[in-house]
């Protein structure tokens, strides 16, 4: 049977997992690809703790070069994370002459651009279906399946910590401080939880989705991105009464001939599959000029997950190494020279409709002084909640608004956030709705 | 710019659908390709009829040689439906050297084996994303996503039709025969829709589900087959009320080393995803060992989904013979050699939970002996309906099974429909739970 020796770097949650799945579905992998994935080296600074799996002696090693300069190795899987170690090691295996297989959002995110053509000039393949969506086999639909399409929009829940806090807020109707700490416990939130819950996790997966979708380079920094620290239970309550759900979006779109990149707490309508997804568990709805809408789901994290994404990339490239082919399939889905840049949408240029809360003193006249200053910035309402009076702070009145422009809506909030009768910072929170005939 | 020439036998809707998105896409395509698809000849028995598309002089034949004897074509797209002619151009273009796209579920389903055994023998590929599905990427991901697991079980809505009507029914209370009507009306059922009421294209979908999943040959006749016209508003409402959804469902599992296929209404949770996968939309939820619980969704038929994958197959290919490679991944998802028979499941053997919903006349006693003539076939009652006394008929008596053994439920079934106090068959439909962790 024909090997194909690879090299692991990092054997943490994934590279356990990864270690674990090769074991355990080696010889299913061999009925499918006609060959053996064959670990040689795994490099780690930490080779004496217990994984709980067992390891051949002489697998582990410290030494980066028992990987890199090692003329066997035909594959180098990069599972280091961050972006400084991680990108020496995935540029010197490629400049070595190795594939790369990454889970490394951050390190794509960051420095995807020089790591695709680098891939291309040492005629070697990075793949990274591991880093968005966990074991969601997204990537490949995205850069194969849905090839035929003009893509027109993705909108994912690409981050289970997230998701998992505003589910849990939903269901229980908790602050989001006590959700996070229980998350915490449980272990789907991280000892800092920032990347998380600030929404960065989420652009570094939506900058590299945008950049497969539309064929253009996408900047970490041109992603606005904005996270879920300051939603409350009374938000999310007022969402139930016009039928939405509060989930953290990705979401990129092609609109007059620019991209859309952003990442927000968003309400969507209940009805649709998105709002369904609860949990740790992530989702990717793409909508294609030729397929209409479509819905990719599963676990976004996890050890065995990634691992099976981690594994595909492997089956994938070892099917090109046992063929003799190299640059099949463009890594970031075009053409390195067919990738052009668009430009990328300034958020306040994004027209989307929004949900306010004002928080306003008790007096006759205030709804219509908040109504007078939207109407001067080009905003109408759509619905309106002002509910009873309450004893303690102040009141509450509920906008949803139509469609309006971004810059709009932040003029017309710090004109009212200054009136004397506001007490509480305006909420925001942006709208997306979508009808697609039948779909969700 | 590099051309692939290609021919297509059939321009009905899918065939015109994919010279929309190629001259749609065109541009696009060959950014992610580096080449164009270029059609050299369309054949159909009708070339008069205007289909709304402006076709070059010439392109048109009623010639099946034009395609299979033009030495330069390399890609034949079968569009033609049904086993037969459809049959004979599948052979002859693989034997004239030709790789093979085709959207025929049927042809596949019936003659799978020869043609996968054909296409290797002649080193060239057959590829059927469009065939299951529609524009959802489905095939690609079972034979290639998630080539790291092991499949434990595949649960897919795959017809639209049966799925239309199951959610008006759902929706409006109609009974099915009004429904049907109305789904002609809309062009949403075929003139003669008994291959999507009865099930019989869910079972040509799933076999070849089966088949990839598990690495073994599935005859259709091994698929368990039963449709949704006997499916009543009153059913459904018995669901509704025990917290389920009927759906028509192909389910393919691993059970004890045997294969379970099958094609019938099945309960599932309404908190399910697949529960609120309405219309004509279609899904499939694919349980690997590593990767967990996924599923994907879109829509299942119509001319622009079902060209997306056809196009998309048509790119795969394009990619093979730009690189001079054959045989990159098998057909089937395993390779040809690696395939092997495993026993399918006998349906009398399968185990599950049921809805039975008893006519009996309305006497005293009457539940004790159907409780009595189901313990004496090992079957335990989780809960029953026994509704209040109707003027118009016989009384339901509604009960949910714990799991049983089909075998079972059909013996004790016939022993209570000969029972004097039994006016109407019993009602039978199967409940499918799952549970995974988060998942839905």
């Amino acid at each position: 049977m024909h090997q194909i020796p690879i090299g692991i770097f990092g054997l943490g949650t994934i590279g356990t997992g990864v270690m674990r799945v090769l074991e355990k579905n080696g010889a299913l992998i061999r009925r499918r690809l006609g060959a053996e994935i064959a670990v040689r080296k795994i490099v780690d600074l930490d080779i004496t703790t217990d994984r709980g799996i067992s390891i051949a002696p002489g697998l582990l090693s410290t030494g980066a070069d028992d990987i890199l300069k090692d003329p066997e190795i035909q594959i180098v899987v990069e599972l280091i994370g961050g972006t400084g170690a991680s990108r020496d090691v995935v540029r010197q295996a490629l400049a070595a002459g190795k594939h790369v297989v990454t889970a490394n959002k951050a390190l794509l995110a960051e420095h995807g651009e020089e790591l695709y053509t680098l891939a291309q000039q040492h005629q070697r393949r990075i793949a990274f279906e591991a880093s968005i969506g966990g074991g969601i086999p997204i990537v490949q639909a995205i850069r194969e399946g849905l090839a035929a399409n003009r893509i027109e929009s993705i909108y994912g829940i690409v981050n289970g910590t997230a998701n998992y806090i505003l589910t849990q807020m939903t269901e229980a109707g908790a602050p989001f401080e006590a959700v996070l700490k229980e998350a915490m416990a449980h272990g789907y939130a991280e000892a800092d939880p920032s990347y998380d819950i600030e929404g960065i996790d989420s652009a570094h997966k939506l900058a590299v989705l945008a950049s497969l979708a539309f064929g253009t380079p996408v900047a970490l920094d041109q992603v606005y991105t904005e996270g879920i620290s300051r939603i409350t239970p009374v938000d999310i309550d007022y969402a139930r009464s016009f039928g939405y759900k509060i989930k953290l979006l990705g979401i990129t779109k092609l609109v007059n001939g620019q991209v859309e990149a952003r990442v927000h707490p968003t309400m969507i309508s209940e009805k649709t599959l998105l709002a369904q997804v609860d949990g740790v568990l992530n989702a990717i709805y793409v909508n294609g000029d030729a397929v209409g809408p479509s819905l990719y789901y599963g676990k976004g994290a996890g050890a065995l997950p990634t691992a099976s994404a981690v594994i595909s990339d492997l089956i994938d490239i070892s099917r090109d190494i046992l063929h003799g082919v190299v640059g099949r399939v463009p890594p970031a889905a075009y053409l390195q020279a067919s990738r052009e840049p668009i430009a990328i949408r300034n958020m306040d240029d994004v027209h989307c409709r929004y949900f306010l809360r004002f928080g306003t003193v008790d007096e006759p006249g205030v709804l219509s002084r908040i109504a007078g200053v939207l109407a001067q910035h080009q905003i109408s309402i759509a619905s309106v909640i002002q509910k009873g009076r309450r004893a303690d702070g102040p009141v509450p009145i509920v906008m949803i608004t139509h469609r309006a422009m971004e810059r709009n809506v932040k003029n017309a909030l710090q004109e009212t956030d200054s009136l004397e009768i506001t007490r509480d910072k305006t909420v925001l929170i942006r709208i997306e709705d979508w009808r697609h005939e039948d779909g969700k």
